[in-house]
């Protein structure tokens, strides 16, 4: 630190100033964040008029129920005002959270977002000495996370069929493994035997990160939170829940790793409306019910079309649909790139995740309405048109 | 960590099980969370009646173009809606901040409350080698997050009349210094050359942490950003602009500080609705203007109270009061925790650091409405009365 130090002058009030020099904040920074790479999220267009299947939202709106209750608050009077603070521990949402999944208010713990939550899991359980573990591939945000932590994180190959390598990551000596279940981005879903023979074998924490579950034949790994007490069960409203624009998302697991979550967790991380809007969904449960079935029936109907097209895919439980696009029988990384820039140019986006070469032959497709898969689907027959 | 990690059985499958055990996930957190105590937030009781001048609310309700910008975005159709993430870096809201203070865009980032920006700027700026400075007294957050990031945090007696100890900060070498100004829970202002005396002086960086600028005669350092790239001003709407519901703050900066602040931010971290509540209230600056004179005026008289009572203060730049209740002339922690157990039992709420010495003679007290404001000077002479 003191070497980068000397390399600038005092920033006070020679800033930008005497001898030329440009000030520079990266300077003072932390050792782990110097050289960090921040997470890249997908694009988020401005204006109308786009088909996106980028970002993996939900197609339909949230319940009716939620504008109801946001209204609700606002309304709420002089005594529960936008200008007074919420509740700390979103204490009626985890409750209601917990229910829903057969546990109790102390097994549960509310985030901004369950990005929060992953933040403050690896805040709680990692650190120079303390590893993270995690599927290559997994989502993306983890090594981030790591990496502004200083935790050491360390990428597991699948086993066959995707299959989650139990004995590899019980030798491995990790303090925490992090399961995307369903994968992202693969879209593979894993039984909830297998996410149990990891618990159960496994003698450090494992997250199970399960923003995917929703669409899965599988569903929720909670019910394994009362059995294994090393099992902390992460999952977000934005995906199954219509909510990306609010930030919720949970932990469920054991007393006393939501306690250490508690710890470092911001006094009031989740605003009066969001909690009121999280509320109002997950009481909702037929609505989600009915809409969710409709998007595995559209992703089923989406599959069809790549099978008869003859484009390669990961059989998905998810509602975004890894694909590897072909061209006259040859797939590949310019092949992928070339479909989407031809999606982008009649305004449909999609995910491709150029730099990874473990996939950059391959397009991550959010499952949409039927409505916008159509307009999807005729843009990629235009393509299929142009490459003969 | 291995020793403890020997202590208890393996979690898996045994949790509360065979041999009586109990898994204690605190065995698995990282070295600094351990033996972390967690930052205590004022309390927030649930149901009415109660006159809250625990937590520095602002009084009012929120602008009323805040409920009317919520609801705009809840009809904002398919392309603006819930089920859709929002904008990741809050842009609109940068560049209103920005411009509100006389800045650019890019000398903006906002979060999820300030909490959120002093979580982010620990991160970024201190770590096992970079130390962290501030006065004693400050925000009682502050050591709670360097003790997260494992960070050495320093502490600085006040210079005569609570002024700033510039030569022994400048001579100290800690990276970072964070100035709670106007301090908290003193409530003592300084005057803007006083901090620029710091900033033109100090090598490191200072953030200069102004919840309660919109109360100070000085107002915000904001003005000294462009002149002194090592300043980082932070800010929170909980205060000045009555959305402590909302959680949203923010930092103006250097644009390099800015992008470290950035690389450690969630992508998404402040949600729609609190994007749009902030912008129409950063807008409304006659109507928040003509609420914080009243607040001011409110403060005025309430000091008047304390000195025809006989009871101590610092004189506040802020929307509270830190005062020293006497009974008989005689003040003291006993006296202190006396009064507040009687305000408590007539439902008027006020803070009180029982833990800390240095202030737990005294109460602090929120400015409320003139109409809370009588309630407690009432029952503050109903316990003159009982004293004698």
């Amino acid at each position: 630190m003191k070497k980068d130090r000397n390399k600038q002058s005092a920033p006070a009030g020679k800033a930008g100033g005497k001898n030329g020099k440009v000030f520079d904040a990266n300077l003072f920074a932390a050792e782990s964040v110097k050289s960090l790479k921040a997470y890249v999220p997908g694009e988020q267009p401005s204006g109308g008029g786009w088909v996106k299947l980028n970002t993996n939202e939900f197609p339909y709106p949230p319940s009716p129920r939620v504008a109801e209750a946001i209204i609700a608050e606002l309304k709420g009077g002089r005594d529960a005002n936008l200008r007074l603070y919420p509740n700390p521990e979103s204490r009626a949402l985890r409750r209601a959270v917990a229910e829903h999944f057969g546990l109790e208010e102390k097994n549960a713990i509310i985030g901004n977002g369950s990005d929060d939550i992953l933040n403050l899991a690896v805040r709680a359980f990692a650190d120079k000495n303390l590893r993270i573990g995690a599927m290559r591939l997994s989502y993306s945000l983890y090594p981030v996370l790591a990496n502004i932590q200083g935790a050491k994180y360390e990428e597991f190959d699948f086993g066959k069929n995707f299959s989650i390598p139990t004995r590899r990551i019980c030798e491995s000596g990790v303090n925490i493994f992090f399961l995307t279940s369903p994968n992202a981005p693969t879209a593979h879903g894993y039984e909830i035997s297998e996410v149990e023979k990891l618990l159960k074998s496994f003698k450090g924490l494992v997250l199970i990160d399960e923003a995917y579950a929703p669409f899965s034949k599988a569903g929720s790994a909670a019910c394994l939170v009362k059995k294994y007490k090393n099992a902390i069960v992460v999952c977000t409203m934005s995906k199954g829940w219509a909510l990306a624009g609010m930030r919720v998302g949970w932990a469920l697991a054991d007393e006393s790793a939501i306690g250490v979550l508690d710890k470092v967790r911001d006094s009031y991380n989740v605003d009066r409306l969001a909690q009121a809007a999280a509320l109002a969904a997950i009481k909702d449960k037929s609505y989600y019910r009915r809409l969710c079935a409709k998007i595995v029936s559209t992703r089923a109907a989406t599959e069809k079309f790549f099978d008869k097209i003859g484009f390669g895919y990961v059989p998905s439980s998810a509602n975004f649909i890894l694909v590897r696009p072909a061209a006259n029988g040859k797939s590949g990384a310019d092949v992928a790139a070339d479909l989407f820039g031809h999606l982008k140019s009649e305004k449909i986006l999609v995910r491709y995740f150029a730099s990874d070469p473990l996939v950059n032959d391959s397009l991550r497709v959010t499952v949409g309405t039927p409505e916008e898969m159509e307009k999807f689907k005729e843009s990629v027959k235009r393509w299929i048109g142009s490459q003969k």
